[in-house]
């Protein structure tokens, strides 16, 4: 028998968001796992993802994966063709890459069939230009805060290069780090420090529900955005470098930026 | 009747690379259109991809979009719902980010149908950690080298960050870099410059045919890579930065990585 562990991406929002070739595996596998704790799939019914592949899903919380090493799937796969479904593009989260390791070592190949992530999602949303995106990075909850966040966005901008920067959350509490939040503890660093990264006239871009069919993307200086209604997570941020002046037409026309931008475009 | 053009992605590789919601949007549009110039989807053919959706697909040129502005797509969009399939996360080519500000303008609705991107499907396969990469940057064809890319390179490392290079590619001509021939082409600037950035015993990961069910994915030394067949495109590159002792393993364990690349970790 086929001793096969296949990584498949569910992509964004709901259980739609999977592609045609991983709802195929999923049919086709002997037993079919699913986490949905790294990213937030506001849409998402296991129920109504069950009819869609005609089977039963085991659901896996953090700790059957990080605890327990993903024993329950490993010990799955050693028997037969197993399904891994993970929110996003499954590998960028870098838990799987342990679980993916761990799998080939015992001799059980591995696959990946990929999925829609967040992070490319957000960068065409925005319609700023991929190429321009230095070192993405994950501002956290207060509790976690330290200067890294604001230490990339400046190494970034002193480049020239825009910063996604994907917000804390906590799927199981339901707590998630909004674009407001994030903006007020980011600014609360710059206040500390005599640098002019983080101003009040910074143009930002916020962007909430990626993958939906009603996402948010608002670009606007901090001091206005700091009290944008973004609605419902999941939420994210970019810090734009240099703007060329077709990003700046795009932050116009696509979100909804103030015309003033364009006296900042290169 | 809705005026609206909706943008989806074809994901990766083949005809099944689209998620389910993108299948609805075609199934429901009034008229769909499609580029495959963008990106190489070496397994999609879009008769099996008409019969998915069960309607005719108009197949869009560069030129069609590019020196006549997509005006066969906005004037349809004027009319009706509107589909324009993409390879990969559809927004991510800068060009179509235009068009989108152009039907805007025009009064037309946009939204996007997102789909898994080459970017984050390179980044999963290597098994690097996401938020480790710099800017990106693409090597272009010979004929119009310039020393941008090995500039990106060393910017990158010097922040310890990999960089992922895009090979350039002509799709109508079919015409693709290879690794093979990227790796002599930035050896050659390496050699006209007094810098150790892209060395014979630097490591770097070549991946080809991400998204297919048999992608290649090796790392090795410049020196072994510039030799090694990585067989059909397309195909991409990676020169990792510091390396953390999990993407080292990664390395070794998903990507063939000598054992020796242990040694170099931190």
């Amino acid at each position: 028998m086929l001793k096969e562990l296949v990584f498949v991406g569910l992509g964004l929002h709901d259980e739609k968001g999977i592609s045609l070739n991983g709802v195929e595996e999923a049919k086709t596998a002997d037993a079919v796992f699913m986490e949905l704790y790294t990213n937030l799939l506001p849409g998402f019914s296991v129920e109504r993802f069950e009819a869609i592949v005609g089977k039963k899903v085991h659901l896996l919380q953090r700790h059957n994966l990080e605890e327990e090493n993903g024993a329950l799937l490993l010990n799955a796969a050693e028997k037969g063709k197993t399904v891994f479904l993970v929110p996003g593009d499954p590998l960028i989260a870098t838990t799987h890459v342990t679980l993916r390791i761990e799998a080939e070592k015992r001799g059980v190949k591995t696959r990946i069939v990929h999925g829609a992530s967040i992070i490319s999602a957000i960068i065409g949303l925005s319609g700023l230009h991929n190429y321009k995106f230095g070192k993405t990075v994950t501002v956290p909850f207060p509790e976690n805060f330290s200067e890294t966040p604001y230490n990339v966005i400046a190494q970034n901008k002193k480049l020239g290069l825009h910063t996604l920067c994907l917000l804390d959350l906590k799927i199981a509490e339901k707590r998630f780090l909004t674009i407001n939040k994030a903006l007020t503890l980011l600014s609360e660093i710059e206040q500390k420090r005599n640098e002019e990264i983080i101003t009040p006239t910074t143009v930002a871009v916020g962007v909430a529900r990626a993958g939906s069919n009603t996402p948010t993307v608002k670009a606007d200086y901090v001091k206005n955005l700091s009290k944008h209604d973004f609605g419902d997570p999941p939420q994210s941020l970019i810090f734009p470098g240099e703007l060329h002046f077709m990003e700046t037409e795009a932050l116009i026309t696509l979100a909804d930026a103030p015309e003033t931008l364009r006296r900042k475009a290169k």
